[in-house]
């Protein structure tokens, strides 16, 4: 079969997996994770951190994926290494001051990120993502998202991932955060908007009147009780929405096929009813349409003649796979581990559970010893 | 670690694994799977079925399970063949004419049932199962109580599993479902009451005061959008929760692992608050508490002295279990497949992912067979 698209991916946090579990996401995130951030990020730690996330993408149907975060030439380097399909998306966030915006130094490194990128492997896409409507200016957002659209690439930003952002937008800006984005002029079909769990009916009529693509990682928001994005809803809109797994510091993992399972069921139990988005509309999210999401809809995303040679083979002769009367048995029963061999533009990078592209020993023994440190950080000195 | 326990299987239902998925319960039920049971379910069919459904618990950590269904013995004799530690219920149900209960008959079956399998293997331990106030009449209901009574062995029931539920006993009865249980006298300690999506604050109450015990199956609930129980309200009162897989034609595996973490993710989603039921919580349903479910807290769901040698290996070297500070991991990041070895009552049942107590491939075709058959069902002669 084809493989997985990860639409939404923030790899290096792996390092920061099961640091903090079971918390609200605004103490998560600024309690935990962005003072963890503040303390371990380097380039080391992200080329690292994305190489090992690559292992577990490949190992569990992955073949492309869309990632956003610090260093993220490095992502590209390591996706070089894991021969990996990759949109990498170079980082704005307004932080930890939103007023001291510097625009044209930030502009100058995502123009070298790009000039580097740009064309330099067909496996690899840049792109820009502003990290949220509440930690970058108008000013950052604008500047950004016209310098995407003059190179002609994606344009991401976190958005309605929580209900709180309603009222923190309606009180800078005076309206919803959708209408605010719209106001700037930035929405397009270039733009892919993630999370999107509070999107109301206005803000989907925006969307599909747009073309913007939505990026949806059901189990991050299950486990930071975000909110469920009304998906049925939007697909049933014309609204292109692909799936993600988000980073590893809020799913846990980043199985897709896990997600797709996530996906199936819970809009079935948030609706009450068992007929909403169907296994088959969830494996397509996971490939081709997710494929579109990421303006990748011609290279990826289905076993098709012209197509690049991104797939899968799933080993079936196992129990929890037994019987296999259709695919969407793979989204109900099917787990990563199922996958025996994976081929990303014709080469294979994992055979028999096996990672083909790189040393992965080495690659978990790196994580490791940063682990340690990242555990012992909230103690000085060790 | 402890062996995981499912509270709640209906195993030879693996037959129709993937058969009728997104469907609506009563007409997945009445349309779909009495009609497939009417027409495929023979001793043949539950004793293979089962072996296959205990390869796939097994090699998912699994060590113990909980399971009702028609030809009850046969369960018992694939455990016994499997080597896995079982509490097999003889299952009731008064269709398809509920007026037509000729207890005497049904009684005598079920009393050789309980002659054969009491005290016949230390792994092995019979019960009965009512299968839902709505299914069973209040006589069907009331003498199979008296006989688990008497004979001292757990008494299941599905209960509130869809809100609908409510409406038919009331009718029916002029009642709500607990209330109709508890009025006919058969609610106690040895009473597990399986799903209980729509039990309100007076049902609880009722519960918590007669120590009635509770299966949690959420991945099934989600998928049949049937609904979500107050879990995290339940265990509040005291009332012991554990957690069940149901069967594979609802869920669609028997993979407490990912059962877990849609458990974890799914309450804190509902209740929109991410502190709700945590990972340790969860791992506590999976195992000890779940043993206090079915009875058995004194032989299984701890590594403790004087327990029973019910074990399992997780190899952790691996990518998405990378970094792993602490067993929470396993919870949100965890699969069925990390299981390497399995023990049960100390003998080695599963050893590096191969199914030692019986031949794999043998069961594997014999249920492919059959499947072949449940596929063409629809059309006749074939």
């Amino acid at each position: 079969m084809p493989g997985l698209v990860n639409t939404h991916t923030h790899l290096p946090m792996v390092c920061f997996r099961g640091m903090a579990d079971d918390l609200p996401l605004m103490e998560w995130l600024h309690g935990h994770i962005f003072p963890a951030e503040a303390r371990f990020v380097n380039k080391k730690m992200v080329y690292d951190g994305a190489l090992l996330a690559m292992a577990e993408m490949i190992l569990s149907g992955t073949t492309t994926f869309c990632d956003g975060y610090l260093f993220e030439g490095k992502v590209g380097e390591a996706a070089q290494q894991a021969g990996m399909r990759a949109v990498i998306a170079h980082g704005f966030i307004d932080f930890p001051a939103p007023d001291n915006f510097d625009s044209s130094k930030k502009m100058a490194a995502a123009e070298r990120f790009l000039a580097k990128w740009k064309g330099v492997s067909a496996l690899i896409t840049p792109a820009f993502f502003c990290h949220a409507p509440y930690t970058c200016s108008p000013e950052t957002i604008t500047t950004v998202k016209e310098a995407a659209r003059n190179a002609g690439i994606s344009f991401l930003i976190h958005l309605l991932e929580t209900k709180d952002e309603i009222d923190t937008i309606k009180k800078r800006y005076g309206k919803r955060p959708v209408q605010h984005l719209h106001d700037l002029g930035i929405l397009d079909e270039q733009t892919i908007a993630v999370h999107c769990n509070w999107v109301d009916k206005k803000d989907m009529a925006i969307f599909a009147d747009l073309g913007v693509k939505v990026s949806h990682s059901p189990e991050s928001s299950m486990k930071l009780a975000a909110g469920v994005a009304p998906i049925p809803e939007m697909l049933q809109l014309g609204i292109i929405c692909g799936l993600g797994t988000d980073g590893a510091a809020s799913n846990n993992d980043l199985d897709l096929f896990q997600e797709m399972a996530s996906c199936a069921r819970l809009h079935k139990v948030a609706a009450h009813e068992p007929t909403r988005l169907p296994a088959d509309a969830v494996l397509g999210m996971a490939t081709e349409v997710g494929a579109g999401v990421l303006g990748l809809a011609g290279q990826t995303g289905r076993l098709a003649v012209g197509l690049r040679a991104d797939c899968i083979i799933i080993d079936r002769r196992q129990p929890h796979l037994t019987p296999f009367h259709n695919p969407e048995t793979l989204v109900y029963a099917g787990r990563g581990s199922d996958v025996a061999t994976g081929l990303i533009d014709g080469r294979v990078v994992m055979e028999n559970r096996r990672i083909l592209s790189f040393d992965l020993g080495e690659t978990l023994d790196e994580v490791r010893r940063l682990a340690k440190g990242v555990r012992a950080g909230g103690r000085k000195g060790e």
